[in-house]
């Protein structure tokens, strides 16, 4: 179908950690590759094999206070103290060059998008259930008992804004998932009012139709 | 996915007369088999080879009267003489059963749909320009050009309506449309409104673990 709203959705993914959001993106990404996703800016140094651009756009501290300043991030946050935030012209440039874009951000992060981009479509990720959740993150085998209760009542907290998002996307299945995101993304494109000009064109060629031969 | 939700969905398909609509949803619901047709009812006469149930339900004039009467038609028309309507009891009885029905129907009534069933979701098929629509109806032989252009001016002012829709499926290709439909019916189902019932259990679910096992 050719899509008369030519500009780019944008797509904002978040969900608790341990619901498998990181690998679902990053397997849609490798199955569609026509999908962008946002690269963050962040005052942190490059870990090694990070690239400037592609990973991140590592950024001084002064530059990244430029940006709040100048309001160039969509969202930002502080975490153990270094600036990640999203570049608003960088997601901008790619809506605006018709590529659908992906933010992967954390809950208040996300929250704060819906101000500034409220076509954004919103989706929540989850596990089938809080047990497996649970599973997953004892099972990393990387976390004391209590850093992993530590995440499951900042999920338990995080999950009262789940309401907010307009979709929900159990993982269970990781295979099966990236197919209902890919399926959900693309049924964005139908969204009416992505097609208001189609209707006001059609209407004023119909009317030419009947009004040249009306008598 | 395991639907916490189990009713099912109520979908509006609209569209101007020759934009392919009846031939959509025969394509559908024969490659899914899953989903159901509202059966309307009517007061006119069985043609040769229809059944009564399945092509509509028959019923007498004065059935049908009672029937409004009684609030038991989500909408209904009268069109040369007779009378034609969307039983009620049938829809809510398939919704409640979780099934997802579809309603083919005119765009007037389908606005009427919205104020009984806000949830349903609404929509448009369209052919891909004027022209096609022009061509699909003259093509039929069917029609004098007197017949012709009052469609053609008719879908002018049903396109008015086209923006009260919540998509838009430009029907170019039969398969690809049947595609892009079912992956939009699809997709309706991960709507966050449908898993209220979820976020909150998995919250509270969230919260015995941690609550267990804190200080």
């Amino acid at each position: 179908m050719t899509e008369k709203n030519k500009r780019g959705l944008l797509v904002v993914v978040s969900g608790f950690s341990g619901a498998g959001k990181g690998t679902l993106i990053r397997e849609l990404l490798r199955q569609y590759p026509n999908y962008r996703l946002s690269v963050s800016a962040t005052t942190r140094a490059p870990r090694a094999g990070e690239e400037d651009g592609k990973d991140y756009f590592f950024v001084s501290r002064e530059r990244f206070e430029e940006m709040i300043a100048g309001h160039k991030l969509i969202e930002y946050a502080s975490y153990v103290g270094n600036y990640y935030g999203t570049p608003r012209d960088y997601v901008e440039e790619m809506l605006t060059a018709g590529n659908d874009v992906i933010l992967e951000i954390e809950i208040q992060g996300a929250l704060k998008v819906k101000d500034i981009f409220p076509e954004a479509v919103f989706v929540f990720v989850a596990p089938p259930d809080a047990e497996t959740l649970e599973q997953r993150l004892t099972g990393r085998g990387t976390e004391s008992r209590e850093q992993v209760l530590a995440r499951l009542k900042r999920a338990a907290e995080e999950s009262r804004w789940m309401p907010d998002y307009d979709y929900l996307l159990v993982n269970d299945d990781l295979s099966e998932t990236v197919a209902r995101l890919r399926a959900l993304l693309e049924s964005q494109h139908l969204s009416m009012r992505r097609h208001r000009a189609f209707a006001e064109e059609i209407r004023a060629a119909l009317n030419r139709f009947y009004l040249k031969e009306e008598k």
